[in-house]
């Protein structure tokens, strides 16, 4: 061979593996971002505490009093179909079905500066700029789009405390930067409590927010260096005080180089884009006209530190020490590929697709809360130093605790160790002395019922995660389920159900707290703490109490022990229940799903209701009040777009039926998944739905969190090696794939038939192969035997 | 001798030794309370963070945009004559003549809680209580009043960072304790940005207070300890936020243990004050009814810290270990006696007595502003740590650079030392590159003119203070100098002068500019920096091109060189001056008064200037509009009450007439000064009034800080004796003291004749003895030799 083909074969080899080993190529980022999935495209590194995106539109949450319904599709201040970009802020939730952040917006522009955004249909009277999407891309930890308005390519990509931004301008432009810190998400007048600019120098500003929000008392504070200096500069307090005291020295100054305010903007302004050039004799002689040259793109690095001002610098410090961009966009893909490169697969382009962007957006949040040095601001609003772990904030915990959290002890061990330990050290800061509900930026925000970080607690004990100390583990949920002011929480305990006429939610709040029960129950026996156990144990039957046998359902009850009247078992609202109707919660009783049956009068019983469940119409009016259900999610009244139903597929395995989980959860796979901006038919919830696919996609799923088993389902991808940390692999091979062949026939475990409906934690950590054997029938022999199916609280008990 | 008479001689020569050693006697906390002094009484140690003291009003600053000048009056909190007390607020200025603080309100009660303040024409709708004077006393470190609403006995006392509270209520009393976080003085609505309490456990509580008023940006941390367990509390959030998220589902419960928001107010009831009493068989049997009994007073102990409330509590648990009030009361009046001690005196009882409330006065502020373990808020609102020397705050400099600072000198060089260190920490902490002009608790409330820090740090150079680099002083003076932002300092660099039609006070800041300028100078030559030091020796004579010919006053001057028309030489306001005229401020140049009388054609001239200045009618209408003079405070032109003729008085020893100096000077100090409520006639402007009467007292006073002379007066004490830090003494000796003998025949220094008109602060550190010989009749000879006279820069270069 010559040497050029053996280069050229080199070559085609080296192309090839490089291929396998990108799988960011198969993740979309505009997933999820038209409509409801509330994802957003910017470009942010796994679980970063920076996800800095553009945000198109600037909608107030209240105005003049009044919620303004239409806030809740710019949840991450992003929608696919808009036509302005209003600028990049440095902090999006992934998914959320409320929200907060938005922080420190920036738009590149020229011209004669203009401090308030406009509004898309007059985009010109503000500072926001037009742009065409044909010119917007983004792949994992990068976002690129041109700014009509202004002739700026803007480029934009992170590390975990910092976003860089690149802007490239035309030839001459006067480049300025603008900076907004009362444009935020949910944004309202107000939600501003105080902020600030300092000049540090000519390259350096920083500054903070103080809001009040959906975190009561969140403060950020920000380090912005620019790649050249500031040669103009105004700061700006549109809300001047009614006191200004001696600062009106300053009052016809901006140019001065601090300010502190309830609305502040502020411009910087740069050399203009075009190097100087030199004409040589002979061009000066023809009166040649040079041709404009572009000087090199602003550039631009914004840290982010929830501690102090100093503790954004040095995160700007440690995390980007250079100004290379293509370097910062080069390891932020190749974090991403660290991590999607943990599982492998062999699959159609369509799942590989949603696959990969599904473990995208499942490894977002939470985020690394903490500077560089390990100072993070806890929920006392006072600086601590992580002691042996790192600390983590954005806890959904409503949503997660479901399959993100457990997707994350097979895939992030040590990060569910670290999640854990700033669980708890979030209990040891709380003065109600509980463990996080929805833990926003050293915040609660008591967001949805239940306490379900003794889910994800008892689970990460359960599955011998490291670094947890049991015993502060079982205190922490111990104080949070016996506090008596938090959500009826004191009712329940006395009466074992929150009556109907005590409080919103009853019969949800009733049942997950039967759950979290059942959950801190397990720990409980681990530490032999058996007292603690024997009330846990009684705490986890209060589903019972919700029970009403007349109509089969759970159902609201009266102080008086009444069942409520004209009771409306559609309802997902105002009928006890929050986010699901009754034949929904009627299912959630995941640690004692066989005690569900029994109540209801047995196996056939629970199978019937399941089949109903999949099948009966549910008029639309009866989810319209419930902002993030579309009918795209809606199966019967099976709702996949929100999350109480996402054990339910999974539920027929109990009841001895596992062709009907691999059926039904084909078909949400095939129907409800796409790596397109409408591909997510609810919000993502903080990845809760990407993990729901991604289990799914791999055939498995955690019913019970709190429990070491994850429950067959019908994988579709044809081969899986999940790499894990302790250097082991768990391989799944499907024999047979094909869309029709949707029905498990036979199941091996490392080469031996595997009878079982579910398999264990501890059989993927030691690493093995699981091999389906596929068909386009039922085998309706599968996991008959009374063993095969998974265990249930009574089954243990 | 029996036994019992020696002890009881024994006891005497104590007792004896006591009161001579107990300085605290002879203070009134109560001086400056009245009228325009604006002294609190409470309890501080000296340059304490704390000062503890009752509030007797509530007027807002600002209110429906309208100023309300009556506010003026409260901007210690107190008015004497006021006949209710609001509470007791945690720190205070000393005799300022703009306010702020206020912090953290408490006021124990009983009953239903009120949560506002009520008015003082009917303090029964609210939660302040009326009181009786004769109740109430103060003594350095301590008050006390009897609450009558409440008939609760309140006694203060504080430590450094802390104020210990301790309340007797009457028995069976159902004791409660209110705090407000709204409450403030010059306060408005909306200066409380955001505040926050929170309940630690049943006896901490802790919180913070962001305002936004003369400090710009302040926050306030606090730990508050109770003496008891908290049985029972509410925390009220009276301005609840538009958006009230997920918190609304504590909406209807007040007990919850965190609150934040803008107008925060607390109640905390503890148990009844009266111990159970178990009555005796016979008591039953007889039916006798138990004599109620007064359980313990309840105490309280607030920590304060700028760092943050972790701050606090360290501050609380270091430096109130324990409850003992007794105990804090006793340290606390000890830390005054050692301050007091240093200046020993025989004089009248009046005297005495306004000479130890003076150095009170004196010795209150700057106050130390870190907490203990050296953590502190810089200007840069970042937490540093202090290394080599303790952080300061509270610089009222265009103040207490001309008598306070200079006392300090002598008196506190270790403070001064930390005090200057202090400010170069600003300098480098201010994004103007500033020294400080008023620092305020990590802020610049640019209050006043001039950049006088530059006098103070050049005083304590020149005086050899240690532990001041002077490289590093010269550098922060210099840039303070040359920054163009600044007060029309920028223009004043380019033409020399002010004009009058480019900004207010045009006069005023020529003439102060020039002086500071001339103070750098002299650090510049002793940093032999020639460059620097020549054009700063330009800038010090720029007081020239404000000297008219034809008024033989400084006069405004135009852009165009041209003089102001309509010139009133008796405006304080309006007429390029501020608070001071024409009259008054053509006598600022400290720095060269030689120069001054040469300008105004001879020592006769200047001297008839001063003759006119303490003898011409001031008309009323003439400084009715300057809210601190008073007319108890004016001598013909001349006005004590406020500072810019302080040195005025001491200048005819710059002419020759030292006489005229020693009648002036004995005439203010006694009808000026009384240790009376009502005995300041001005602002004791953190204790420059204070510091004045102590050096005329002692008979010298630094009319030029930034040389090493102090001016000979007239002492009105027979004896003093100054300790000074290095163990050595300067004694002060007065033959002939009396009423009438006010005129200095002859001056020995350590047994020689003095004949010079002024000492230097080598010979008082030195130790020794000065000696004046007293007359009833002036001594026309002394001082007449040319080098008698003070220096001046003319006579220096």
């Amino acid at each position: 061979m010559r040497k050029t083909t053996i280069l050229y074969l080199l070559f085609i080899a080296v192309a090839n593996c490089f291929a396998q080993n990108d799988p960011t190529q198969y993740v979309n980022p505009f997933t999820g971002t038209q409509d409801m999935g509330h994802t957003f495209p910017g470009a942010t590194v796994p679980f970063g505490m920076v996800q800095l995106s553009p945000d198109t539109d600037t909608i107030l949450f209240y105005k003049n009093g009044e919620y303004n319904k239409d806030v809740y599709r710019y949840c991450a201040g992003y929608q696919y179909e808009d036509s302005t970009i209003v600028g990049f802020s440095h902090t999006h939730f992934n998914g959320t079905g409320h929200s907060d952040l938005g922080d420190f917006l920036i738009i590149p522009f020229k011209g004669e500066p203009k401090l308030n955004p406009g509004t898309s249909a007059q985009p010109e009277k503000g500072y926001r700029s037009r742009y065409s999407k044909n010119t917007e891309s983004a792949s994992p930890g990068y976002y690129a789009v041109v700014l009509d308005d202004y002739k700026v390519k803007a480029e934009l990509t992170a590390t975990t405390h910092v976003g860089v931004h690149q802007y490239t301008f035309e030839p001459g432009a006067r480049r300025k930067i603008l900076l907004d810190l009362f444009h935020g998400i949910y944004n309202y007048d107000g939600k501003v409590v105080w902020s600030s600019i300092r000049l540090e120098n000519d390259t350096l500003i920083t500054g903070y927010r103080q809001t009040q929000g959906w975190a009561r008392d969140r403060k950020l504070f920000f380090a912005m260096s620019f790649s050249e200096k500031i040669m103009d500069y105004r700061l700006v307090n549109q809300k001047p005080e009614a006191y200004k005291g001696f600062w009106r020295k300053f009052d016809k100054i901006e140019r001065i180089p601090e300010c502190s305010g309830k609305k502040l903007k502020a411009w910087f302004q740069f050399k203009p884009a075009i190097k100087p050039i030199h004409l040589s004799p002979k061009d000066l002689r023809t009166g040649k006209e040079p041709p404009p040259r572009i000087g090199p793109p602003l550039k631009v690095k914004v840290a982010i530190s929830a501690v102090s001002a100093n503790g954004a610098i040095k995160n700007l410090q440690q995390e980007t020490p250079h100004w290379n961009f293509e370097a910062y966009k080069e390891d932020a893909r190749e974090k991403w590929n660290q991590e999607l490169r943990k599982i492998s697969i062999t699959a159609t382009e369509k799942v590989k697709s949603n696959f990969y962007t599904a473990m995208y957006h499942a490894f977002m949040s939470p985020v690394v809360y903490e500077d560089v040095d390990g100072q993070y601001r806890g929920l006392d609003q006072r600086i601590h130093q992580s002691e042996g772990f790192t600390n983590y904030t954005i806890f959904s915990l409503w949503d997660t605790f479901r399959a993100l959290h457990p997707l994350l002890t097979i895939m992030q061990p040590q990060r569910t160790s670290d999640m854990v330990n700033s669980m708890l050290a979030h209990q040891q800061q709380s003065v109600h002395d509980m463990l996080p509900i929805w833990s926003h930026y050293s915040n609660e925000n008591w967001c949805m019922t239940g306490y379900h970080a003794a889910s994800v607690i008892s689970d990460a004990i359960v599955k011998n995660i490291p670094g947890i100390d049991i015993d502060t583990a079982l205190h922490a949920m111990k104080h949070t389920a016996w506090y008596p002011k938090y959500d009826q929480n004191q009712i329940y305990r006395i009466r074992g159900y929150v009556p109907y006429d005590d409080g919103p939610y009853s019969v949800t709040k009733t049942l997950e707290y039967s759950y979290d029960d059942w959950a801190i129950f397990q720990v409980a026996q681990l530490a032999k703490q058996e007292k603690l156990a024997r009330a846990l144990r009684v705490r986890a039957d209060n589903y019972k109490n919700m029970f009403d046998q007349e109509t089969g359902l759970m159902r609201p009850k009266m102080h008086d022990k009444t069942w409520v009247k004209d009771f409306d078992p559609l309802a997902t609202h105002g009928m006890g229940f929050i986010e699901g109707n009754a034949y929904t919660y009627s299912l959630f009783v995941p640690h004692d799903i066989m005690g569900l049956a029994f109540l209801k009068g047995g196996d056939e019983a629970l199978a019937n209701h399941l089949d109903t469940l999949f099948t009966m119409p549910l008029p639309e009016e009866k989810y319209a009040d419930t902002e993030d259900i579309t009918s795209a999610g809606i199966i019967g009244n099976y709702i996949h777009g929100n999350e109480p139903g996402h054990h339910v597929p999974y539920m027929y395995n109990y009841v001895g039926r596992p062709w009907k989980t691999e059926h039904i959860v084909r078909r949400i796979n095939k129907e409800m998944y796409r790596a397109t901006p409408d591909g997510l038919c609810g919000n993502d919830d903080c990845g809760q739905m990407s993990a729901w696919y991604i289990f799914s996609a791999l055939g498995f799923y955690p019913v019970t969190p709190g429990t070491n088993q994850y429950v067959l389902g019908s994988p579709n991808i044809e081969k899986a090696k999940i790499n894990l940390k302790n250097g082991k692999t768990f391989e799944i091979e499907v024999k047979n794939q094909s869309p029709a062949n949707i029905y498990v026939q036979k199941v091996l475990l490392n080469g031996k038939e595997w009878p079982k409906l579910f398999i264990t934690h501890q059989m993927i950590i030691e690493g093995g192969k699981l091999t389906f054997f596929m068909s386009d029938r039922p085998n309706k022999n599968r996991g008959q035997q009374y063993g095969d199916r998974p265990y249930s609280l009574s089954a243990m008990h």
